[in-house]
């Protein structure tokens, strides 16, 4: 009990995910998640967002009612294609994601974009509200967007968002965007969480790509360069072929692959369906080779692990040996007396000493 | 010893910042330690870079020494002004670290000039080298260049760069640029670890700054328009005057101030002076009002902390019980047939009932 109080505080602080020991919920609440789950997967919309919300929750008395849900969800999700969408602010992101998400709900498809920003409390979300951001989108009956829980802490966010992902798969959507404003490590940890990442790029004024951050292009699947128009098309050819030879250098995929450079126009809806096309190419080559399952099943794990982790360490804050040591050594540290390593060193020699 | 070793291992993969227990070097290496130090004192580069390339190692047998390197350059170290510099590629961050850099040694400071880039090794380094970006300031005689170490593994790389900005120090440089190519959370990386965070931005074709990424803005202290020259000016000056507004949208930092907006062009060396003017004015600030020393306190016992929080996960990782279990687990979570979160609450049951 005592330490499933410090994991529920720990976790309001966003820096744990709450691991709490499994608390039997009471009747009338495990009924609730029965209810909620049953109107989730009859396609309930006010359902799905209120499911999501408990998976969001920090509260510990919501952990055992959120693992629940999440495991009767656990065997009708994992069906859709899961694409990650990033780019850096300019590059015409939201207008991308309306015109490719209107093109896939335009094939049927039923359709969820869901956030990963870390962005602190004070600037979070757009000047627009996501609906505003997407348009079209958000008027489409077979598209649902959820703005970005307000986790604050990094990890926490992309775990919610993992988990929102699988509830929107057994609410039945076939497709998931998950977009990330690239922030922090939040390109790492969407590229951990998706089937294909699309990374959007603009052919600049120069000769070179805006928005592209080193480090990123290597972590693409498919690649668009954005805002093809008018003016800009003849720029955008030259760009894609120099980007193309760039890409040569980097080394091709286990399947040999390097990523396909489109060129899309969102105002034009030109190059969108092609666009499609290339991330359909590629999640179907990854089933075909037993990459897709392979994939899916290492990033389940991986996950485990960062939960756990997470976890250990806010276990480890709330011993009293550590938090007395942690002080007595950080006041050294703050005053210049002790390098942090020194410092690290002495304090881990408390855990090897006592639990190790 | 055998947890040592485990520490190594972990440490060799980047996973753990290496914390094995104090084993006294041998007189010989102690020896090699003093006359490291004795002439990194001196001015000796050489020494330098051989004492950064200690501090580096991921070896076992190095962490007693780069410990006790460390601990001698602590008392001589922190005199320097730390200047985070981040900015997109395309925003000319090597033109102007160049041009700043050249404007700071012109006023006799010496300056050492830092990287983390914890991009993975088959794209490491620019197509130029450091140095190459840098032309007029790697040929000055008071610059140092450090390229950025090899670690591969983020918080490893950060930790790196820390420990070198204190050697640096300690060899009597009295300005530190630390760049960030911006990959992963290596923003955040690099705001914990200096005095004063320099945002560089570019005018773009529209009414929009090019390359600023959300979460980004909010963590500058300092922040420059670049390329400000021929047909960019008047461009740049209405940009400045949108990205001063949008300033006022954020809450101001505890002595009441927003980043300040310098309009710069590196190629023609205008307003260098002045933003390296802007930079000393926000120091100065914090120095009168003792928010330099608080930060520079919080920021090293954060760095004992994280060194502390990766070691206790390498060692959770090393035993066997956590292994089977983790296999075991990880099969389940792989197949489908556990939820991630239900996966991570049976493993943590491990720590809880054995030793926490």
């Amino acid at each position: 009990m005592e330490s499933a109080d410090a994991l529920s505080i720990l976790s309001a602080e966003g820096f744990v995910t709450p691991l709490g020991p499994t608390k039997p919920p009471a009747r009338r609440q495990r009924d609730s998640v029965d209810d909620l789950f049953i109107r989730l997967r009859g396609g309930d919309r006010g359902a799905l967002s209120r499911a999501i919300t408990l998976v969001e929750s920090a509260k510990e008395s919501d952990q055992e009612l959120a693992s629940e849900l999440l495991d009767r969800a656990l065997p009708v999700s994992g069906k859709s294609v899961r694409v990650g969408i990033t780019g850096s602010p300019g590059v015409g992101k939201s207008t991308l994601i309306d015109a490719l998400g209107s093109y896939v709900v335009g094939r049927k498809a039923h359709l969820a974009v869901l956030t990963v920003d870390p962005s602190s409390p004070s600037t979070r979300g757009s000047i627009l509200g996501d609906k505003s951001r997407m348009a079209t989108l958000s008027a489409h009956p077979n598209a649902y967007i959820r703005p970005s829980p307000s986790g604050g802490h990094l990890g926490g966010v992309a775990h919610q968002t993992r988990e929102a992902m699988l509830l929107c798969e057994a609410a039945g959507f076939d497709v998931i965007f998950v977009e990330t404003v690239g922030v922090g490590q939040s390109e790492i940890d969407v590229r951990d969480m998706v089937d294909c990442f699309l990374l959007l790029a603009l052919a600049g004024a120069g000769d070179e790509l805006q928005g592209i951050k080193r480090g990123i292009m290597e972590m693409a699947d498919v690649i668009a360069l954005t805002k093809v128009d008018g003016d800009n098309r003849t720029r955008a050819e030259v760009a894609a072929g120099q980007l193309e030879r760039a890409l040569m250098l980097l080394p091709a995929d286990p399947l040999g692959r390097r990523a396909s450079v489109n060129l899309v126009s969102a105002v034009e809806r030109k190059g969108i369906g092609d666009l499609w096309g290339q991330i359909e190419k590629y999640v179907d080559e990854d089933k075909a080779k037993g990459r897709f399952e392979w994939r899916r099943g290492t990033q389940a794990v991986t996950w485990m692990e960062d939960m756990v982790h997470r976890a250990l360490i806010g276990a480890w804050l709330r011993r009293p040996e550590v938090q007395s040591a942690t002080e007595a050594l950080s006041a050294e540290v703050r005053s210049g007396e002790k390098t942090p390593r020194r410092a690290a060193i002495e304090l881990f020699a408390i855990a090897r000493s006592a639990w190790l």
